[in-house]
């Protein structure tokens, strides 16, 4: 078999068999296939697609190229949730003390921010003495304990992944839907979880701009994670407003807590109907009953005892949740005020994520140094009548002098007009 | 300028500019621009193809990539030929003596034999003494003095060709048309002649195999050509059976002799057209007296006589031209013989060329010994009415027991049936 002979195929349009799919896989991870034969072979695929067979063919020998994690000891009650990626998306930090104290277990690796979208273990990192590093056996351990455990990526986990990521990344090939597909549930199926829900964001602060783009990835993401054995859901939220008021790690945790101790707001809506379609699937309950037990969890209290609980456990300084104003303050509020009278009727939502990168909240490159404190509080959103003067937000930062830049940002980023916009939904549709 | 929104931009199907095009050959060349990144971009353009106006950027960068050579000093009537590749394409050998023999300069570099095809540089050194590497001064004043020289590849001519060939070679992105007319007529451009005709062969032994494809590639090469002011015709012409009865390079060397010694055949044909098409175009003559100057070049013996004025100042022994008999004799001759009656409907002239290479006349990859004396001589063509035991062809070897294998492969290449097959054209087109 010959990489040569497969790009042709697929150039060609043709669908690839099984072992041609793994034979590229482990020859891009063993090095026999080089990169500039993978990036001809990816291009193809970004104009030829794949079908179902290709992409769990692909999904599952990327899977296999590295360590996985087992969680069968946890059976049937082991949940995972993933987000394509937005802006003031903290939903994993309240889904994961609802779905714990309903006694499911979320055994769950996370990524980082890049760009204008956050992660969350740099969010668990703004709690003093959070650990993101624990090891196997410690991570495991812990989830048996208290039902939750969030840590950083570990180990040689789909190095398949990480090398065509790299390579799609510079070549203009990210945006295919089988090889996003892939790419995320590779990672999500090496994570061992048996309901895995998806919140597959859109809008414009989405990777996915349209509702209907969006819809075609989370059908087809569905699909691959029940040909490979799990249970799956895929909701399809709105992300062309930022998710909450607050963005920026510390912040985003305070707001998070604010939540699971009763804040209503579309962050709790988005939260809730992540939470109820994980509890749903792994208790196989009717969605009606799984959202009733969801919805008392956070109403109770126990939602945010599991929070702290878990939090604690991973060595984490739970009084900071008992008491936000512990959370170190930035050393510089700016406050962003409406220049004149009318409603918003758009906001920029990457552009909000970028402006909160300046303030020092994220990454531009990987590596670079975060600033936990830093980044935007929202008083008003898309849908608001505001009045001249009045404060649209205030922003956070180590940064001085940035009054000038942040008014001129923030107006590029939300457009106030006369007309009051017609409402979007907050969730399109939830896929099975 | 980055590499990543030039793949970008040419994967969404825009047109690319003229500084970009620029940029990204440059880049390719002094490796700013990494392989991965550039077989992407090729996979692009294999999808997205290129305007003319892009071609012609991307042939002019390629071509001043490198070194040129200069012929200003022949004005007018420096010419070339270029043959896309053929079995038992020979024509060069033959074209060069009748223009050079009306007073055009021919300052020629050709490539060497690889797969099915043959190269002019490889025929030409089955001569005794016959030198390819002439150096550059030398090259010149040999054209200076006879009108011809005949040259192997030599300096730094179009490095982007070398690179980026190279990849589009093992990425399946040879079968673009921009990408196949910038590698072709970059390097013509470089050469230097005024006048340029393309022999763009269509069939079984051709890269192009319907006169469709021939004549989309051949309408390209003409328009970009001209566009970079040089004077230019393409003729399309049949290269599903082998031309002339020789394969193999001493045994071509001898057909171009006897076709200049008066041997009409379809061989003659289609060097008499090339050689009309450069003659007309160089000379500015109505084209059927450009024929009948070619034609008379040929009777009159004057091509001869400059073939063999041109071989002897390039250090090749002429004695052999007018004593075919000095050339050596394979070890061993196989004669293969028909199995039935009928007529001989289909030769595909690839398998044919290929059956070659086993006998020892070609390359499997570059570098390669080949055996000067190895080869077929046809005895029937295409259209011809076969007996049982009748000798179709002679093949020539220095490997021995080659019988079996032979037939086996005959068999394979030339099918006999009952029907005579309706005639095609030898020469399908001439594009201005």
């Amino acid at each position: 078999m010959k990489a040569y002979d497969i790009i042709l195929k697929k150039r060609n349009g043709e669908a690839l068999t099984d072992e041609e799919i793994r034979f590229f896989v482990k020859g891009i991870v063993d090095g026999s296939i080089p990169d500039y034969q993978a990036t001809a072979f990816l291009m193809a695929v970004y104009f030829r697609g794949m079908t179902d067979e290709e992409t769990v063919t692909l999904t599952d020998a990327m899977m296999r190229s590295g360590d996985t994690v087992d969680l069968s000891r946890f059976g049937k009650l082991s949940v995972d949730k993933h987000s394509t990626g937005g802006v003031g998306d903290k939903t994993s930090l309240i889904v994961a003390p609802i779905v714990g104290s309903l006694g499911l277990k979320l055994a769950k690796m996370s990524g980082r921010g890049l760009g204008h979208t956050g992660g969350t273990v740099d969010k668990l990192e703004s709690i003093p003495g959070y650990r993101t590093d624990l090891p196997a056996d410690e991570f495991l351990s812990q989830v048996e304990k208290t039902n939750i455990a969030v840590i950083g990526q570990t180990g040689n986990m789909v190095p398949a992944d990480k090398i065509l990521y790299a390579l799609r990344d510079v070549t203009a090939t990210v945006d295919s839907i089988p090889l996003i597909t892939s790419s995320i549930m590779s990672k999500k199926l090496a994570a061992g979880a048996h309901t895995i829900v998806l919140d597959v964001k859109t809008g414009s602060g989405a990777f996915m701009k349209t509702p209907q783009d969006a819809r075609v990835l989370a059908e087809k993401m569905v699909t691959i994670g029940k040909a490979c054995g799990r249970k799956m859901a895929a909701l399809i939220t709105d992300m062309d407003t930022p998710l909450g008021s607050n963005i920026g790690n510390a912040l985003e945790v305070k707001e998070a807590v604010e939540v699971l101790r009763g804040k209503k707001n579309d962050l709790y809506e988005v939260s809730l109907a992540l939470a109820s379609n994980i509890a749903a699937l792994a208790l196989e309950l009717p969605l009606e009953e799984a959202k009733r037990r969801c919805e008392d969890a956070v109403k109770s209290g126990k939602a945010f005892l599991k929070m702290k609980e878990w939090i604690a456990s991973q060595g984490g300084d739970e009084t900071y949740l008992d008491d936000l104003s512990k959370f170190p303050v930035a050393k510089y509020a700016y406050e962003i005020r409406a220049k004149r009278d009318g409603y918003i009727t758009h906001m920029d939502a990457e552009k909000l994520g970028l402006l909160c990168v300046e303030l020092g909240a994220g990454r531009r490159k990987k590596g670079d140094a975060i600033d936990f404190v830093a980044g935007l509080i929202l008083n008003a959103k898309t849908g608001d009548r505001v009045k001249t003067g009045e404060l649209l937000a205030t922003a956070y930062s180590s940064i001085p002098s940035l009054d000038a830049v942040l008014d001129d940002a923030y107006e590029k980023a939300v457009l106030i007009s006369d007309d009051k916009p017609t409402a979007k939904p907050l969730i399109y549709d939830v896929i099975f």
